[in-house]
C-alpha cells in the first residue's frame, strides 16, 4: 500500500513540470479554438442566406468551440510567459493539430447524414492537414455551409502549416528556428526577416494568391461560390471540391488551366513571393528547389502526354490539359481529379503511384518527400559515385551553393528511413483490415504524403474513403497527422526520453 | 572532314587507357569462363547416366565456352599484371557478371523447349545472381542435366558473390577493400585475415554448409538428386527447385525445417563461420547484424503464426512450419515456396511485400537492403529524435561499438536513394508493358532485391515469369544485376566521369 503510494508520488513528481507546461499549451490552444470559432460564422451565414436549417449546425459548433476555447484561455491566462521551452513547442505543435482537428470535426458530427464520429474526425483531419481524402459522397446535394466549412478548414490548415512553422512558434519564443527545421528539414535557407513582419507578409501573400485564384476561376466560368471554395482548396494544395466529380465537373479547359497554374504557384515556397515583394527581384530560377520542381513537372507532363496522346480519340490539346492537370494535382499533393486517370492503363497507375511520393517545395503547403530532400538524395548518390571512382579526390556535396553537411545528410537519412518504415508499417496495418494490396499501399502513401486520392477501385480518384472499416480510417488519420508534422515532431513527443 | 578526324582521334586517345585495361579484364574473364566450362561436365555426365540425349547440350556448351575462354586467356595472357587499377576492378566486376550470365545461358538456348534468347538470359541471370525467378514450367519433366545446371549456376553465383567481394578483388590488388565496401557498404567489420587464406576458408565453409545441408535433406527424406540440388540452392539463398511446386512438393515438415535452418544459417555472414574455425569462439550473439536478423525473423514468424493459426483447419505446428518456411524464404531472399502464401489473405500480401525489402546479413549471399543498413537507418532515426529533443546534447550514433561516421551515413543515404529511385523507375517501366500494379511493383522489387517470386497472379509464388513480354524480362534482368552488384558498382562504370 505504502509502496503504491510512493510510486504514485514519484509519478506525480516526474509529471510536475509537464503539467505546468500543459497549462501554457492550453492557453495557446484556447486562442486557436477561438479563431476557429470565428471561422464557423461564414458557413452559418451562408446557410442562413440559402435558407437552410443547417446553419444551426454551425451555431451549435461555434457555441461549443467558443465556450471551451474561452474556458481554456481564462483558466490558463496567467501561465503564459515568454520562456516557453523547446519541449513545450513540440507538445504545442502536436496537441494543437489533434485538438483543432477534433474541433473542426464538430460540424460534421452535428450534420447527421450518417457520419460516425470516426468519419467526422477523418474528414476534419483530411481537411486541416490539406490532404483532401473524403468520406463524403453526394457533395453536389450538400448544403453550402458544410461545403464552405470543408474548404475553410483546408485553407486554415494550409496557412497554419506555413505560418506555424515559420512564424507562430518563434512568436511564442519557442526555440526559434529549431522547430521550423523539424517541420521542414530545410536548414539551407537563411532568409529570415523579423518574425512578426514575416507572419504578416506570408498571410498577405496567401490571401492575395487565394483572391487572384478565385477571380481567375470566376472569369474562367465558375460561379462565385465554386470559385471561392476551389480557390481556397487550390492555394492550400488540399483538394476538397464542391462536386463529387471534383474539377471534372467543369468541362471547360480554361478552368483546368487556372487550377494547374495556381497548384504550381502554391507548390513554390511562399517565402519566395515575400522575397519578391521585399526585394523586387523575382529570382525564381535561382532557387534550386523551384528549378527542380518546374523541371520535374515539365518532364513528367511531356512524357505522359506523348504516351497519352497516342490514343485515337483525343487531340493533343486535350491530352496536354488532362495530363498536366492530373500530374500537377498529384505532385503538388492537391488531389483534384479530372476523370479517372487510373483507367488510362497500367502505365498511368505506376506513374501516379511514384508521383504520390514527390511533393512540392519546402515552405509550401504541399506534402510528400519534397524537392529539397529529393535533391539532396540525388546529389548524395551522385557524389558517392564520384567518391567511389576516385577515393583520393575530395568531393564536396553542395546544394544551392552551400555545403551539404553531415548534419543535413543525417537528417535526410532519418526522414527517409522513417518515411519508408511508415509506408511499410501502414501498408501492413491496412492490409490486415482485408484491404487489397493496391488499396493498402496507396492508402498508406496518400495519407502519409497528404495527397488525397489513392489508387485502386475503392479509394482511387473515382472512389471515396467512406466504405473503409473504422480501424483503417483511424490508421489513415494517424498517417495524415504524422506526414503533415513531418514525422519527427510527433515522434519526439511520443518518445520515451521526452517524458523523463 | 579534318575536324571529324580530329574528334575521332581525340576519342581514340581518350579511350586508350581503357583499351589496355580491357585486355587485362578479358584475361580474368577468360579464366572464369574456363571454370564455368568445368562445371558443365557434371550436368553432361548426369544426362549420360540418365540415358538422356540432352548431354549433347552441355557438351556443345562446354566446347563453345571452353574455346572462347581459352582464346581470351591466350590473347591477353601477357597483359595481366599486378597493378590492376581501381577502375579496372569496377569494369571487371560488372563485365564478369554480364559475360558469365551470357555463358550460363548457352545450355538454356541449346535446350530447345521454346526458350527464346531473352528467356535463356533471364534464367541464367536469375541463376547467377541467386535471385531464383524462373521462366520455366514443367520442371518435374525436365532432364536431370539442366536441373543440375540451374542449381550449379546458383551455387557458383552464391560463392561468387561472397568470394569476389571479399577475396577475388583484393587478390587482383584492386584497391583493396574499397570494392568490398561497394558491394557491402559494411565498413564496420575489421576482421580481415590474409586474402588467399580467407578465400580458401570461405570456400571451404560454403562447401561444408552445402554438404551438411545435402545430407540433412537426404536424411529428412529427399532422394539424393533432390537433396544435392536443393542443398546448393538453399545455401546460396537462391531458390531454384527441381519441382514446379518448389519445396511444397515435399509434404514432410522435416524437409521444410531443414530448409528453414539452412536458409537462416546462410543468411549470416560466412566470415562468422571462418571466425569460429579460427578462434573457436562462436560469438554469434555479439554480432549486431546476426542479433538483429534473428530477432527480426523471430518477431515476424511469431506475429504471423498467431494470425495464421487462428483459422480452424490448421494445427499450431502446421502453422508455425508453413509460416516460418515462407517468411524465412522471403527474408533470406531465397524464394522457395510452400503453398501460395498470397492466398492467405490481404494481410499476408502486405507483409510479404515488406519482407521482400529486408534481406539478411552483409557478407552472406542474401540480397535486399540487408540488416546492416536497416540498423543504421534505425539508429540514425532514433538519434535524430534525441538530437531534436535536446539540441545541445552531443549524441554519438554508434553501431557495434563503433561510431557511425558521416561517411557511413552518407553511403547508406546514397544506397537508399538509389534503391528507392530504382524501385520507382522499374515499377513505372514495367507498368508501361501493361503489367498490373502489383505485378510491376513486386516484380521490380523482387529483381532488385534478388528474392525470386513476386506477388500477384502472374509472377507470384504460384506463377512463373515465362508469360511476361520480352521487354519486361530485359528490365528484370537489368534489375537483378543492379541489385546483385549493389547498384553502385554498375552506376560507377556507367557514369560519364568514369570514361573521361
Amino acid at each position: 500500500m505504502n509502496r503504491l503510494a510512493d510510486q504514485w508520488g514519484s509519478l506525480l513528481h516526474k509529471r510536475r513540470i509537464p503539467v505546468v507546461e500543459f497549462n501554457r499549451v492550453s492557453f495557446v490552444i484556447g486562442i486557436m479554438m477561438l479563431v476557429l470559432t470565428v471561422f464557423m460564422f461564414p458557413p452559418a451565414i451562408t446557410d442562413i442566406i440559402a435558407d437552410n436549417p443547417d446553419w444551426q449546425v454551425f451555431a451549435a459548433s461555434a457555441f461549443i468551440t467558443g465556450f471551451i476555447g474561452l474556458m481554456l484561455v481564462m483558466m490558463s491566462r496567467g501561465s503564459w510567459s515568454q520562456d516557453v521551452s523547446l519541449k513545450e513547442g513540440f507538445v504545442l505543435t502536436v496537441t494543437s493539430w489533434i485538438v483543432l482537428s477534433a474541433v473542426a470535426a464538430i460540424p460534421f458530427v452535428f450534420l447527421g447524414r450518417g457520419l460516425s464520429l470516426v468519419d467526422a474526425w477523418f474528414e476534419a483531419v483530411s481537411g486541416l492537414t490539406t490532404t483532401g481524402s473524403t468520406i463524403l459522397t453526394g457533395l453536389d446535394e450538400l448544403p453550402p455551409g458544410i461545403l464552405l466549412w470543408r474548404s475553410l478548414i483546408q485553407w486554415i490548415g494550409g496557412i497554419g502549416i506555413v505560418v506555424m512553422a515559420l512564424v507562430m512558434l518563434p512568436f511564442l519564443r519557442v526555440g526559434g528556428m529549431q522547430l521550423f527545421q523539424t517541420e521542414s528539414s530545410d536548414r539551407s535557407d537563411k532568409f529570415v526577416p523579423r518574425a512578426r513582419e514575416l507572419m504578416g507578409l506570408i498571410a498577405l501573400t496567401y490571401l492575395a494568391l487565394t483572391a487572384i485564384c478565385a477571380v481567375s476561376y470566376r472569369f474562367a466560368g465558375m460561379n462565385a461560390f465554386d470559385a471561392l471554395n476551389h480557390a481556397m482548396t487550390t492555394v492550400a494544395t488540399s483538394g476538397f471540391s464542391t462536386h463529387d466529380k471534383s474539377l471534372g465537373y467543369f468541362e471547360d479547359p480554361a478552368i483546368h488551366w487556372v487550377a494547374i497554374i495556381f497548384m504550381i504557384a502554391s507548390s513554390l515556397p511562399l517565402v519566395l513571393y515575400v522575397k519578391f515583394v521585399k526585394t523586387r527581384s523575382f529570382d525564381v530560377w535561382n532557387d534550386a528547389q523551384v528549378r527542380g520542381f518546374l523541371k520535374m513537372v515539365t518532364f513528367v507532363v511531356i512524357g505522359m502526354t506523348i504516351w497519352y496522346a497516342a490514343r485515337p480519340d483525343i487531340t493533343l490539346t486535350e491530352a496536354v490539359t488532362v495530363v498536366a492537370f492530373n500530374v500537377v494535382s498529384i505532385i503538388s499533393t492537391t488531389g483534384y481529379a479530372v476523370g479517372d486517370y487510373t483507367a488510362w492503363g497500367s502505365g498511368a497507375v505506376g506513374t501516379f503511384f511514384v508521383l504520390m511520393f514527390l511533393g512540392g517545395c519546402t515552405g509550401s503547403t504541399t506534402g510528400g518527400i519534397k524537392m529539397f530532400r529529393l535533391q539532396v538524395m540525388l546529389i548524395t548518390a551522385r557524389n558517392y559515385i564520384k567518391q567511389l571512382m576516385s577515393p583520393n579526390r575530395i568531393v564536396v556535396a553542395s546544394y544551392q551553393g552551400k555545403q551539404i553537411t553531415a548534419d543535413i545528410a543525417t537528417s535526410v537519412l532519418a526522414y527517409l528511413s522513417v518515411m519508408f518504415a511508415s509506408v511499410m508499417l501502414f501498408t501492413v496495418a491496412l492490409s490486415f483490415f482485408d484491404l487489397d494490396f493496391i488499396t493498402s499501399l496507396s492508402g498508406a502513401l496518400t495519407s502519409l504524403s497528404n495527397v488525397g486520392p489513392a489508387l485502386g477501385s475503392t479509394i482511387g480518384p473515382a472512389g471515396t474513403f467512406g466504405s473503409l472499416p473504422d480501424g483503417a480510417k483511424i490508421i489513415l488519420v494517424i498517417g495524415m497527422l504524422l506526414g503533415r508534422l513531418e514525422f519527427f515532431t510527433v515522434l519526439v513527443v511520443f518518445s520515451r526520453d521526452f517524458w523523463r
